[in-house]
């Protein structure tokens, strides 16, 4: 299976290499790197990472979509052609996973209108104002409305992609991997620390 | 302060992108990323990242040199060239921290020899290989000695990076990170689930 990353200028660091690490660790899914324009992509943590254009697999059959969160998220919201690129794949994904501020993007596109979804919790106010027709679910470290996972902040990105690999593989899986990369998996999606109540 | 990451081919992900996290959200803090010979660096991930030469730093006083570890360390373990770049970087250092099998990089320059030190629990046994006069600690999410920090496999390098945070800048600071990236902090460096014991 093929994981597609969409990444953008100021994109938040764990939020991509967190779930990287997860998907790495299933044998035969192989994990590829998009940007609008293609080419190296920064960030503010001294990251500079090469991707390919969205051109390459606008209009294919995607497995997974995969939208980061980050300080760029407020820019990219305004970025157009970007969301109406984000709309197009996401249409054509079997699956579309967001983290952290992700899910402003994908809701922008007007997607997530009438289903549930979720996202960080410091900047739960701003990212409602992507569209107030989402079910904006305020407790949760992540939610699955069929096809669409959305996840809270950062951390919990490795968590939803835990949840992810679960539901398609199996819990035994999805335990291996966290043993093996030493990370204690809050397997309860609702068992969420992090929120404002 | 510099954070300066050492990366070579097939380092892992999360040793690298967890730490980044943590010090990208100290301000003043800011990472920069070198392998021996500069350039793009690719890992098994799918990941390239952009990367300046070591030869760049050699012999300059360093803040902090971070070495992660991956499957790459089996190779580059044999790199004397390589190692003896560590050894020198290392010598030059403030702080030097390991994640995972880069314990075994940094013990194969003798610089761990006679101090107390960790690595992850699934390659234990390979890693003491590298030097026999570490004292090795089998039970241990994160080692200090003095300007060593070793951490456990993969995702222990998140706790020992806050561990570090919150040595040079207080519980404090430390705490407030872990909460941004809504991340269950392990504070307590002796409170490994992951060891054989």
């Amino acid at each position: 299976m093929e994981i597609n990353i969409i990444l953008f200028s100021d994109f938040e660091t764990l939020d991509v290499f967190g779930p990287v690490e997860i998907f790495g660790k299933v044998s035969d899914w192989t994990i590829k790197f998009y940007s609008q324009s293609g080419g190296l992509i920064a960030n503010k943590d001294g990251i500079k990472i090469e991707t390919k254009s969205i051109d390459s697999i606008i209009n294919k059959d995607i497995e997974v979509l995969f939208i980061p969160g980050g300080l760029g998220v407020r820019s990219e919201i305004l970025n157009i052609d970007f969301i109406n690129q984000i709309e197009e794949l996401a249409k054509k994904s079997r699956y579309v996973l967001t983290v952290c501020t992700g899910s402003a993007l994908l809701a922008k596109t007007g997607l997530l209108d009438g289903r549930k979804a979720t996202s960080n919790k410091r900047s739960f106010d701003w990212v409602k104002t992507s569209s107030a027709e989402v079910k904006w679910m305020g407790k949760a470290r992540w939610i699955v409305d069929e096809k669409y996972y959305t996840s809270s902040g950062i951390s919990a990105g490795i968590d939803m992609s835990l949840g992810f690999v679960c539901d398609l593989l199996g819990e035994d899986i999805a335990d291996q991997i966290a043993f093996r990369i030493e990370y204690h998996w809050v397997k309860d999606n609702e068992d969420d620390d992090f929120c404002k109540q």
